[in-house]
């Protein structure tokens, strides 16, 4: 009997038609029913902060709604702009602006070299590999990406002009950067600060689920060590409110910001401030710190439970990953080299990953060992049978 | 007394405070009031097409919002997708992902040219330009871009990679392209059809206040001329529904709208599904005719004041204007090459204009005559009061 078919008699629940997906970071149905009640009762505001929101105009975002951004990125409102619905789009955005007019101390350029932590997110990866931009990777120390692969990529190589960071609950790997690791990393790129820019992707500014450590504010750090122009920070409440209809949001120095109004004003007539007003009033009805307590409800217990399935094989030697205190992911790592072999036997049993090297730029996975789990999706049950494919297939191969 | 002098005395309503603005395509408050009667009265669709609206997903947008955008672009289903709430920003990214990926027929580089018929919308050329793109202007002819001028380029310029159009009330001139004018320009551009893209901003698609001449969908002379991969359809409904609150749309090939998804799921996890499904939503309580007949009622009389302002100033041999079937614009050409002047005069009397130039790639208006009159935005004694500002002064000066 092979594996397969081995397993498929181990869970005689699972059949050919039946599908498992771990692949993306989508909220719940039931985190968006959360949402959704409160939005129901909302009505839409059609005039906000004296602004006909139903027009053109406003380009830097409604001020209730910077305001709004500025206390979940912990930035100064002067210095934080509320745009349209993805924050994604706003980073495609910065990298065009910095790639063509350039901001004071960023200027990216077709022989560009940005330092990428790994695993990280796959969609700045290929972002950044669209513009030809080329990736140098680094690993990940316990409290942030590794400086002394970031000190040596930096006193060896040309042309390295910023880092992409995804600073609390990293994307997939749930690192959290300590103040320490943060302020080393900015003097080490001091040097370099005249075109220098630090992404910093604040995706899961407020997505705590157990205790994480404080951080100081990216803008300190920056002005601390007189690179306040260095900065680059996004972030949205697509997994706050709902996914793909929240509001970005984006920070850096006020010089930048204006740069930036002046290069979006040649690609839009101005952000949808109906849905920034309705945000607006959604956490005037809900705090957001109660909206993350109502949503981790829902997401805590499916962490725990892909702790409880990961523990056993990580304690048999078979695998290593960290137990996130926040965010939307695990990231797992097979002690034998075979990410590949683990998705694809998962595939055929019906459970959906993302393919391997995912995680890492040019879709290279040098060791072909991680694997991002996204257990955020499914209900409870499903999730369980998800880690029950996956943990069998596991025990299997290793 | 000097000619402000004159002016003032003449108009004893005018004091130091008061602002009077023709600068910008805005819709009127009355005509968002139209707007916001229906929305008010919609309910939050948070599920449509079987699609949960609420989540991640569906890059090509909603069936329902892509049947809504072939119907209002008169382009196929299978080749329309809806998206975000700006077309302006959609043509960013289809340059992009031109300039970095390339379509099949498109693949723009620095060293570009694009013919760019003028007077002619100032975002384009500023997009443009910050792509470093160089634009070659060619004015207009009766019924559309003036083809000698584009046969010419086309035979003494290299590196004509494409043109940018505004197909119908073409912003400023109110020019609507005839078919022949199209179908010529399709054969003039067919030689050079492995790269040449034709940028087709439809903004006014329905936006007539008189008759105007009937359309040929460009998919079907582009299909015709074997060009179907070579132009790039844009839309939206913000002069529809709500400005910078609608949805936008795309229409090219097959094959162009594949790649073009690719190139989005690196710079956006999907569109706002909940504002396309609201406009779904509001047009089925009021279809597109019977919302632009509204619009029209406002509109339309605010044309009609333009035109008898202007139409003595044209008979007395002192400027050229045609008078649009439809759209936002007046394009008023001085007959002594004065815009500059016009425009400072204006401005020191309170009335805000566009900067000489601005219709123009670069903001050079070679000739110094042109000026746009947007006068939609202010109602309809505040417009007779920036005709009057407006016409003294080219009376005095002219």
């Amino acid at each position: 009997m092979n594996i397969l078919e081995h397993i498929r008699e181990e869970l005689p629940w699972l059949d050919a038609n039946s599908t498992y997906d771990l692949t993306r970071g989508k909220p719940a149905p039931e985190q968006l029913d959360v949402v959704q009640n409160i939005i129901a009762q909302i009505e839409i505001p059609f005039e906000l902060d004296g602004i006909d929101l139903r027009n053109y105009g406003n380009p830097e975002g409604l001020p209730s709604a910077r305001k709004l951004g500025a206390s979940i990125l912990k930035s100064d409102y002067d210095e934080t702009h509320a745009l349209d619905n993805s924050s994604l789009t706003l980073m495609h955005q910065i990298v065009s602006c910095s790639f063509f007019l350039g901001f004071k101390n960023s200027k990216l350029n077709s022989a560009s070299k940005i330092i990428c932590p790994v695993p990280g997110y796959d969609r700045h990866f290929k972002l950044l590999e669209n513009f030809g931009i080329e990736m140098i990777t680094v690993p990940f120390q316990e409290d942030g990406p590794n400086l002394n692969a970031i000190q040596k990529i930096l006193k060896t190589e040309k042309n390295v002009h910023g880092m992409v960071c995804v600073p609390r609950h990293s994307n997939p790997t749930g690192h959290s950067y300590s103040d320490d690791n943060v302020k080393r990393l900015f003097e080490l790129a001091c040097p370099h600060k005249e075109n220098f820019s630090i992404f910093w992707d604040n995706a899961y500014a407020c997505h705590d689920l157990d205790e994480t450590i404080g951080q100081t504010p990216i803008d300190q750090i920056a002005k601390a060590n007189d690179m306040e122009h260095n900065y680059f920070q996004v972030g949205s409440t697509s997994k706050i409110t709902l996914a793909g209809a929240g509001v970005s949001f984006f920070s850096s120095s006020k010089n930048n910001l204006e740069v930036f109004v002046d290069f979006r004003n040649a690609i839009t007539p101005g952000p949808n401030k109906i849905n920034q007003g309705m945000h607006v009033k959604y956490f005037e009805a809900v705090p957001v710190e109660q909206q993350m307590q109502k949503l981790k409800e829902i997401i805590k217990p499916k962490f725990e439970l892909v702790d409880q399935y990961l523990k056993p094989l990580q304690e048999e030697g078979k695998c290593t990953y960290t137990k996130p205190t926040g965010g939307y992911f695990f990231s797992f790592n097979s002690s034998n080299n075979n990410a590949d072999q683990i998705i694809k036997y998962c595939g055929d049993l019906g459970l959906k990953l993302l393919p391997v090297g995912a995680c890492f730029p040019y879709q290279d996975d040098p060791d072909n060992r991680n694997i991002r789990l996204a257990p955020t999706f499914p209900d409870y049950a499903t999730l369980e049978r998800c880690l029950k494919i996956f943990t069998k297939v596991v025990n299997h191969l290793n």
